[in-house]
């Protein structure tokens, strides 16, 4: 193995360091409308710094927060990669904090500050990477895509893409956003889940009535959608039991062999009954087995009760029937599972079991898939051994993230969601840090793939 | 008809009157703790007024408000009728209100006040009738039970009964508490409900987790209590579906004659699905005959969601898994049900269905209910004809009172719940008031009541 095309990596540390103290003086939290202007700024030193790298630099105003995106094509015979990381961060309250969330702390190479790890510093980090394959003349084409609103759900993510052409489609694209398995098993997620959001509402009456007076004859809301909830899934299984709901799961379609090999795979990223019921905090959990379980909190649907809203919830009792229930429920969806026929199977089943029920339709992410049989997966999965001497664990996510679905929906390129974090460096919690065993580890996974992806075109 | 009997009554109008205003004027508020001294002062001014009409007095205490008890025992060979009122008041907000509501208005023979027509002003109707009883040496025995706790739900009621003996039982109970249908219908209830409170309460975790990462794995408690809900009783049509739930049911067993009796008697005191509908401000009511409805409302249990509290219930959609949930129940019992029998059904069906809910009892009030068969109602109702030249009509509430099935439980006599109020006198509300045609009927119609049981004995 030639590690000379590492060296890069150590010589470019303080500079790397440099650059991640000045983005994180940079107080780009995107859930606080106040911090606009801070957004408005970093926005433009991430612009002037693609053009230092030599890539020229588009600033694109969404209704909400700018995407900024670079480009460095350097022919269309070469393959084209796109980086995908953002720079918007999660609130820090300082007196949580040992160190203030927004002064960059540098301790042994452990980096402290709000967005250290989720995702200044992995950003950087790859930045870094394809400025040191450009300076080298690598036969590679890049394109960067850096967001403002991945914390508050890549609201105009989307219709970025509706309204701006990209000059090149990449070949592959690097979502340098997400967490390892541990520090020994660096992974990438390859799918996540879906999610609809809807709430169930019935009102049958103006006002609470006493249900000495009226119980027996008065209709009751909050029983009323029980009744509708435990006859759209058995609470018990979490089964759904909305007729036509699994017909599209391509897991449930998937050969035996197929679903055994995607299992084992899962599995194999790590996964114990016990951990995750004592990490959750959980007293029980549905009566399953380890690949039950795993195929429940990864490749199949759910349909979740959030809250009933309605009706008297302080101490004690208050002998009301209520006038309005409302449920909060969202469900989870897995491939090929499409959210808006989905939504018509629930509101239609809804208004058999009762046509008073009005279902609102909230907030709806698709689900993220990428295919495996991909070459560069594999390629990608050589450099990682190549580069850090570990294999690359494929994993599958149970939640929903905006923009890896938008990213898939738009792009027709394999997704290789390859972030740098650690479950320890507190993603969006005090005292977040990252360190320079994770992002150095990220520069040497990313040149060896640059390196191999150019030769192969 | 000698209508020389009755005019004693319009004598005595300006004295009644005197007295109302002396009891409005104290501010004798159960719910309100701060109220206390009135409280104590009004018992001992009703205990004076006792023993100067001649009735031995005793206010006895309890750990709330003192129960004042009058004896005026002539001979064992009379009957002895009781009567019951109570003195204490809900509150009153002066702003809301057209004149003060502890500063007594008469405006001609519309008495306006907290208390007038809930119930101060009733109980001296009646007090005054039976001084003048005892004037005329009717022989006949008394006793009087004025009540400080009527409304926080009579909560020492019972235990008064356990500790305290009557010097006598009495014979007949009359009830000076509640409402006619209208001016014109005369009607006691002689059944309400029983209630019984339950809180289910399941914990399935310490904490709230996010329903991407644990969904469809963890349990979720808002969903498993929906279903037990619906698994104890049909949201859609009121039944509920525990085993043995209406084993005791009296209705239930009657013979087919008993029970159209009863429902005619019932809707004979004026019902209509429009009406209820309309007044209550509901949009729609279970699917119900008349008939169906009325012993809906009144002869049959309930089972009852006051609320589900636990999870999300603001606006949105928030994607927790809550950890905790709990759902409000009543349940309404009627005769032959035993509450604690009740309980211990539903707690065993609940443990069934899912054991790790647990079952915590709340308050509990038995069902009332007196036999009409007795003579004293046909003695009642003839009384009503011969003073007003109205019919009595029967009825029965889908409520519950404690002071009521306290009364039934240990006195064994038929218990005469004829109150004076109309619904347009507000009780509970402001501007509560009540007129001297209500309160001389009243008076007319126990004036008669204790000639004719006492020339019966």
């Amino acid at each position: 193995m030639d590690s000379s095309k590492f060296d890069w990596i150590e010589k470019a540390r303080f500079c790397y360091e440099d650059l991640l103290k000045r983005f994180i003086t940079m107080r780009t939290i995107s859930p606080d409308p106040e911090r606009k202007g801070d957004i408005v700024d970093c926005a433009a030193q991430a612009a002037e710094l693609f053009e230092q790298a030599g890539i020229s630099s588009k600033i694109i105003e969404t209704p909400g927060y700018p995407i900024v995106l670079g480009e460095h094509i350097r022919s269309n015979d070469h393959p084209t990669a796109m980086i995908y990381g953002h720079l918007d961060v999660q609130s820090a309250d300082p007196a949580e904090w040992d160190s203030h969330p927004f002064e960059f702390l540098n301790r042994s190479s452990v980096y402290f500050g709000r967005g250290t790890t989720d995702d200044k510093g992995p950003t950087l980090a790859a930045f870094m990477t394809v400025r040191e394959a450009i300076r080298n003349k690598f036969p590679i084409n890049f394109q960067a895509l850096w967001e403002f609103e991945e914390e508050v759900g890549s609201t105009n993510f989307a219709s970025f893409f509706e309204k701006n052409n990209l000059s090149i489609k990449p070949d592959v694209v690097l979502v340098i956003d997400g967490l390892w398995i541990d520090r020994d098993r660096p992974s990438i997620r390859y799918g996540l889940r879906g999610g609809l959001g809807l709430s169930l509402v019935l009102e049958t009456g103006e006002r609470d009535v006493h249900s000495g007076l009226a119980g027996g004859l008065a209709r009751n809301p909050v029983a009323e959608l029980a009744d509708v909830i435990s006859r759209c899934h058995d609470a018990r299984t979490g089964y759904i039991l909305i007729p036509g709901f699994y017909g599209a799961v391509r897991f449930l379609r998937d050969s035996r062999s197929e679903t055994s090999k995607e299992i084992k795979r899962l599995l194999d990223c790590g996964f114990s009954r016990e951990n995750f019921t004592r990490d959750l905090g959980l007293r029980s959990i549905r009566k399953m087995s380890d690949k039950e379980a795993i195929s429940a909190l990864k490749l199949l649907p759910t349909f979740e009760v959030h809250g009933i809203a309605g009706g008297y919830s302080g101490p004690g009792i208050k002998t009301i029937i209520p006038h309005r229930a409302e449920a909060k429920i969202s469900i989870r969806t897995v491939p090929d599972q499409n959210n808006d026929a989905i939504f018509d199977l629930v509101s239609n089943h809804v208004r058999r079991l009762n046509p008073d029920v009005a279902v609102i339709e909230e907030k709806s992410l698709d689900y993220f898939y990428t295919d495996l049989s991909h070459e560069y997966f594999s390629v990608f999965a050589e450099s990682v051994r190549e580069a850090l001497g570990k294999e690359l664990f494929f994993d599958r996510s149970g939640g929903s993230i905006g923009a890896l679905s938008v990213l898939a929906k738009n792009l027709q390129a394999p997704i290789i969601d390859f972030g740098l974090s650690l479950s320890e460096h507190g993603l969006h919690e005090k005292n977040e840090h990252f360190d320079w065993g994770q992002a150095s580890a990220g520069m040497k996974v990313l040149t060896e793939f640059f390196r191999k992806i150019s030769v192969k075109k």
